[in-house]
């Protein structure tokens, strides 16, 4: 099977490459789900039920979030409706939408779809660690599901590496977000397991993760309020990774980081 | 002019790969100067005064480190005779050993390196913005100095974007150390300077930021006390950083990663 | 009824003092059940089997802890035999020992000891205000238990008023402990819940939180490590809560600080 | 000398009874200096050029802060003019107002008043510890000033204290804001310097430190945005901290705690 996920999507730059590049991704790299983090696709702030279909429409299958997934008031009421919109799974009981979701691909193949939280240095949310276990007592690889993705929005890589070993040979796929820097780590786990620390956005790298400089380092510099954040608006860079899962097992086959445009050395899988 | 950046050497593991590429690097891609990080190279946690004599042995002309520097208590009265060895420069006033040096290669070049830590996270030392400053004050690019080095060890993205923009055309290069994982985001900034966000360790990566990864999985889902951590002890990925600058200016004219042996993909400077 | 709750008992000095009142302060104050926070009480870290004992001898129904609870490792395996020691009640599934019970007063009155941890700048651990409400439908207050008592083990104000207002209606008592510095806000909630955001140490306050302050100071000054810190060893204040309940509803009647010996004012509630 | 503090002045409740009871406690205590933090003042966020006349006007010396200080913009261009309007000392170079400053009482007596910020869990500034020994380099007590006032705004306990102890016979007293609860540790240090943990709010009690508790309960319940936090509008209590100090040696010789109205047990310094 074929997996596709795009990290952070930032405000109008990253928005624009990510969805030119997906139809075009979904078609050379013949990809059998794509998944796409939106978080930040509302100029940096959080997503609308507007940007979701552009996303589906560029065909995406499961939209992804973070920490910012609030930050548009018009999706608290907007998420229960979108199955295939996540919020961090670890939220507290009652949260509206749902942490994970199943979807069918075209190929009858099945592919659940867990967006998790870390919680070092972020928010207290129920632990991440006990919470996979849970879920991956649910979609067990290679019996009820054909793969098992984790996006996990987390901020260390103390944490992150954790919890790709942690879910090693139990799950296809664990993907860091948040940090907005794509990492050189990419590798399948002993287990079999793929794993990437951070996918890293789809924004603009003349930034400071994805925002205007300027007001970025007058807040370090001074500590004093600086005006809000605005999303940097050079070209963007599209930053992904490419999945191959053994059809039987579930458990991956090859891992590719995928970059394309803007400033960052671009990386396509081989064929 | 050609620099070499050796990312954090972690354990046995990293400190033979590392000590092994080193001359090796040195040769291949003719370096003046080469800056090794060795926080995390004794036995996972400081370094001492023989490991700094065997990696001077082996070509390192500046050793950096971080805040694991007095980890190995020898090193607090012995960091005042070694001049090229660096702690952090934005430490209280008072402490032992100094934060930049200036190095002289071969060539007769000058080369200004300086160790800083980021606070994001981290504990709470004096503003690395306003120190950046009064260093670019008393080095001035291509004027009394050949190039100057920043290895700034810090916690987040977007402190280290923030610092690199900070410095950017003042500065030949800023690296970030820390997070153990390397970033793959190299890129010259607007202004000329060379910038990556995390040079990456030199250590095992079947590992949790090179210590073996099941008593850290353990400490993320316990919340019990395990044992100490160990160092991983499989084969090290070698991380680093190579950049050219311009020998009137003093600015970037190339960077690229350099990654070798272990489990990552490698990466090395076409020529 | 009458219940006493003494704060973080700290080091020799703390506990010399805290045992000393505790049959006096039993005997006076005519109290119904007496709960001693000790996660100090061994040299400053955890407790022991013998010290729990010395605490029983003294008077003691039930211990608390917090964050230090395990500090001694002989009490991992201790904890799980004694069902009056409790740790934090929201750590992970499957750690050793409760974080709550329910004790039997000579009256025949029950009271329901809750021991939990805050998140806000402490581990990450399962959400306690969700916590309170799953032991809230548990422990019925006027129904089948005749107190519910509270130690929120937690660093900030916030954290601990919040919490106190969530319980408030539905707990005898809630008391802070961690900060080891008594707060002079004691006051009976709206809702009928006694309330102190912390309750103070039992230790000496010529000290930096109960440890000799020079070595704290150096902490904050210099960065460097400095040796371990021991317990201050002057004479220690004892500080504890006293409330009354309210025989049929349980709530609150009356709750006064006890505050004696040592560099702090006195405070005696009054007959 | 006789010194009076009054703690962090919370929205439209705490103004009205702080501004009520400052020219009261002048007059009945025959105070010779009064010193109000106002970070809150305005709807329990920062502080107007208004309300720093009301409190000039009703017997204020000296207005401290903290870190909501720039919350109301229009005080980051006022704050140059009021030269008895401080904000922390430890802010970066550069930023507007000062942070230390000499107020001469009808007396003739000088009172050297210093507002400074901890870095525990809160925002990196420079080292409070070495300011302080800059600080009591220029004001010597019982040589060029009468007295020496900290307003130490910091979240922990540990760093109140340790500041409290390295200020120690130097200062005349070492007072915490922030944490918005009274202490009841107040107490004369071994070397002279009067010490209160922290002074608490001019604020109502049935809130969560100042504001309404429903919603900031809400907040730690569900981790969803809820409505801006608004202040509690119940009836204050006023709290405060008078000193006594030595006319010779401006060292401490007697410190009360002072708390009036609202939910809270009142204090009084007896006569
Ligand atoms: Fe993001
Ligand atoms: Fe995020
Ligand atoms: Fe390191
Ligand atoms: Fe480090
Ligand atoms: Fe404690
Ligand atoms: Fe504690
Ligand atoms: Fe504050
Ligand atoms: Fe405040």
């Amino acid at each position: 099977m074929r997996l596709l996920h795009l990290g952070d999507v930032l405000g109008q730059s990253g928005r624009t490459a990510a969805l030119e590049a997906l139809p075009m991704l979904r078609d050379r790299l013949k990809v059998d789900a794509a998944i796409v983090n939106v978080e930040n696709s509302a100029h940096g702030f959080g997503v609308t039920a507007k940007i979701c279909r552009e996303f589906y429409d560029a065909g995406a299958d499961v939209l992804t979030t973070g920490n910012h997934v609030w930050d548009q008031r018009e999706i608290i009421t907007y998420i229960d409706e979108d199955k295939t919109l996540l919020r961090p799974w670890n939220f507290p009981d009652g949260t509206p939408g749902q942490g994970d979701c199943v979807f069918t691909a075209r190929s009858g193949k099945k592919v659940a779809v867990i967006n998790m939280m870390g919680r070092l240095f972020m928010d207290p949310l129920s632990c991440p660690f006990q919470g996979a276990n849970k879920l991956l007592g649910k979609y067990r690889l290679g019996k009820n599901v054909d793969a098992v993705l984790f996006d996990f929005h987390a901020e260390t890589t103390s944490e992150k590496m954790a919890f790709g070993h942690h879910c090693d040979g139990r799950a296809s796929l664990v993907l860091g977000t948040h940090t907005h820097v794509p990492t050189a780590d990419a590798q399948i786990l002993p287990g079999g397991t793929a794993y990437q620390t951070d996918v890293g956005m789809c924004g603009d790298f003349n930034s400071v993760i994805g925002m205007k400089h300027e007001s970025s380092v007058a807040k370090f510099l001074t500590k004093m309020p600086s005006g809000r954040l605005e999303p940097a608006d050079g070209p963007a860079t599209v930053c992904g990774v490419y999945v191959e899962t053994d059809d039987k097992t579930g458990l991956a086959k090859r891992i590719e980081p995928v970059r394309m445009g803007g400033r960052l050395r671009g990386s396509w899988p081989t064929a």
